[in-house]
């Protein structure tokens, strides 16, 4: 139980960490730490301990009975109660807390995505942090899944695609990798790191920037990434086919 | 207290109004709430009974012993618990919550705004509601407090003003009563909607829509609204002075 004065209900002031878990151990631990670290000293919050957020997710695995095969954890943390109004006070106790749910499946039919009407934020820092403040994407996923659709596919307000509602977006060109660069109002995820890297070792250029609908229509192939689902291969955009690319599997291989 | 898995808290999935209360009376509950039920519709979320949640403000007040003179009264809607990530349950039970404290005074000294560099996000349904994904807004303001200012003026992705972290904001050209239009990224303030109203019955015309910065900068007057603290001139803006209008004194004698 949380109370009612914290920022993180009241304000969305906060960020958290959606991390797969194997058997009880965090996957890619280092990486999601390394990106909360970052988003606490882009909003001026305080870092808890490490090791002992650490433990507090392995326990919390351990307690739901779900340390045996896959499991998603969440790691949330708020900037704690007090101030007033938008204001915070003038020292901050950041709350955390850890919550544990079962998985997806680990391979997932290919996702038909549908454009929402919800724009990105490109021109807010907190578009590149995964943020308590999360409601547009909650509104783009509903529109999708109204429309039939699987995922949301999210423009920001200059029309560039930026990515899924809850995932990062891929999409290849002539053999190359094509993903929104961050200045889109796209989140820094871990999954979107570690494909990028992988493509590199396979011999695959990656191309980040700032593109048109028109050219992730047009493309070879396309994929999703999070840290729960991994790859996800996009079969429909908006009701129109994309075709399957070998290098999705590839990809997937190497991570 | 909540629990930790309450949408409003994980994902900033609900909505707020923060209003006057007068010797534990609310100000202008009719158009908060008529607020809060339009929000609703917008985010899909089930309203409460108006009654009983009128009773729970005024009981709130009075447990607080603010039942007497000025006070600030905060009603939170959350989508409740449940649902998996960010899609929410087949059925949802919206929770509500009603929190109180001091208000500010009536009369504020003029204010001093900053231009921040966190934008609103005009392409977001959400950017016209009072919902609980307010960090960009949280943001704003602690940008305009580092920098010496009281409130931030926050643009949108268009570079166009649209409002301040916790206000509306209106200047005076010509005589005229110029605010930015809500599809700028504007929440449909209470006190905005009294302005402009008040504005035709003394015989000011109000222009409502698109401008740019420097249109702000060359006015004859500003001042920002909300609920609590009413009217505020502004007396700078990036530390450049803006000067005072009789038309200030004629809104907030006629509101």
């Amino acid at each position: 139980m949380i109370p009612v004065d914290d920022r993180g209900l009241l304000l969305g002031d906060g960020l958290f960490e959606t991390m797969l878990a194997v058997d009880g151990r965090m996957e890619h631990w280092a990486a999601h730490w390394a990106r909360l670290s970052a988003g606490c000293a882009t909003l001026g919050l305080p870092l808890p301990d490490e090791f002992q957020t650490r433990v507090a997710c392995t326990n919390a695995l351990a307690t739901a009975l779900l340390n045996k095969g896959r499991a998603a954890v969440r790691l949330t943390l708020t900037a704690g109660s007090g101030g007033r109004g938008l204001e915070r006070p003038a020292a901050i106790t950041a709350r955390v807390f850890v919550t544990v749910a079962s998985a997806p499946d680990a391979v997932l039919a290919p996702a038909k995505l549908v454009t929402s009407h919800v724009r990105r934020n490109e021109g807010s820092p907190a578009s590149r942090l995964k943020s308590l403040a999360y409601l547009d994407n909650v509104l783009a996923r509903r529109e999708a899944l109204a429309a039939g659709g699987d995922e949301a596919l999210m423009l920001n307000n200059r029309g560039e695609p930026a990515c899924a509602s809850a995932a990062n977006i891929f999409w290849i060109i002539g053999g190359k990798l094509v993903t929104p660069a961050l200045e889109c109002g796209v989140l820094a995820g871990t999954t979107r790191a570690r494909v990028i890297e992988q493509a590199g070792r396979i011999g695959t250029e990656v191309v980040e920037g700032r593109f048109t609908p028109e050219a992730l229509r047009g493309c070879d192939g396309a994929f999703i990434t999070n840290s729960l689902i991994g790859l996800r291969a996009i079969s429909r955009l908006d009701g129109a086919s994309l075709p399957a690319h070998r290098l999705f599997g590839a990809i997937a291989a190497a991570l």
